[in-house]
């Protein structure tokens, strides 16, 4: 199988702190995301795209984050990301954060592939996954 | 058993928004962290607190969203929030969000009584939550 | 002339705290964004709107906010929003933060009255203000 | 004069952008500070640092941003900072935006040297500049 994993690595902003010294638990997700997002950049793909002048967005239907350590400003972590299922209409993955080697949170996150039609913004209709994104995506499964 | 629900109701801002034309997920999230602090100043108590000198924080070591529907700029959303548990060191709750009384999301979270010792940002040891603040939680509590 | 304010009174999220233990300075901006939209709603208008099925936006083409002292978590902030001018394409306005009674920061911004044409989400044509929303904007005029 | 620029290169995250389809226009003040602090490490400083136990943070006292162009989802942009003065006991920046070449936003911030005592978070005491931070800064600055 090929390389099942996509890592971001960045460091903690000032804004991402809290008043507890540590990057607010909400900006663990965020990073998930723009992890996800860079994962299909890699691919050659995009999280928002057309196929037959329909957008493509892909909403999330669910979240979760375990956190095991915090992490301060200014630290740099790693983002392992790994695709855990590709299904008919969705896909799921989990991240897993590093700093300096050592788990300090595990986010999971499964998002439903979804057009949405001209002129109708916010409004998203679930479909299956086009064969070509599918193709690709599963390349970066562990399935 | 007393009234078991904290209601939290706001509308979305656009600064909430993302360019799929919905809140983005993430802020469900600190809306329940919202919620939970409020639920806290009505019972008299504050999230970030001393006892002995020592600040007590409360972290969290989990959290998950579901979501079912999206939610809109300047859309109005209540955030009913009750305790799901209340264990020695962590208080668990749930979140359902609706929408002109529809269910959009649903959030967990469990988060571990800390003290914060002086000098020591951002580095939190474990405490059985003080008696004071059980009771009161346990007052919103539907164990 | 009438009622020149309008007053968004609001307490400050753990999630706008950064490590310093105030609030961050980009919140102030964001709550006078805030503030603006909440002035819209009850002038009867929306920031987000269409006419002749056009979408109109108001995209800020400058901000500013000078601090005087910290906001921190849980501090509830009273915004006193002003419109400190009107032109053909835009509107400026003013936003005093107050903490208290005490002034703790003063934003600016002013922004463009812009067409979004169908199928070209973040493209932004300015235009005059439609007459109606000047009317109204004029009624919280201090000029 | 030695290199008066630090330049800080970063792509525009899905939960940066509104709406509007376009990047909010708090997160550009948001990347403003995050380049102030990439400057400062590379100086060899950090924001938050200590001098004889007392804790050393800049809170902003002014902050504004003129906007010329939308920056989107995934967008490249490029933050051009420079030392724009240094005083006393305060420096202030400005931060040019590049989106391929062309300027879309100009950022100016002014920030003051404070000491936080021990035990007084969010109290801040404006202070001379520390020597060594002043003689690294003036490095960068182009006066």
């Amino acid at each position: 199988m090929p390389n099942a994993h996509h890592t971001l690595t960045r460091r903690v902003a000032f804004s991402e702190t809290d008043q507890a010294g540590v990057m607010h638990f909400s900006n663990f997700l965020r990073w998930m995301e723009d992890a996800e997002h860079a994962f299909f950049r890699s691919l050659g793909l995009s999280i928002e795209t057309e196929r037959d002048g329909v957008r493509i967005s892909w909403p999330r239907v669910s979240v979760g984050c375990d956190f095991s350590g915090p992490a301060r400003f200014q630290d740099e972590l790693e983002v392992r990301l790994r695709v855990a299922r590709v299904g008919r209409k969705s896909v799921s993955f989990e991240g897993e954060f590093l700093l300096a080697g050592r788990p300090v949170a595990l986010a999971r996150s499964t998002s439903v592939c979804c057009a949405i039609h001209p002129g109708r913004d916010g409004v998203f209709e679930p479909i299956d996954i086009p064969d070509d994104i599918r193709a690709r995506l599963a390349q970066g499964s562990c399935e």
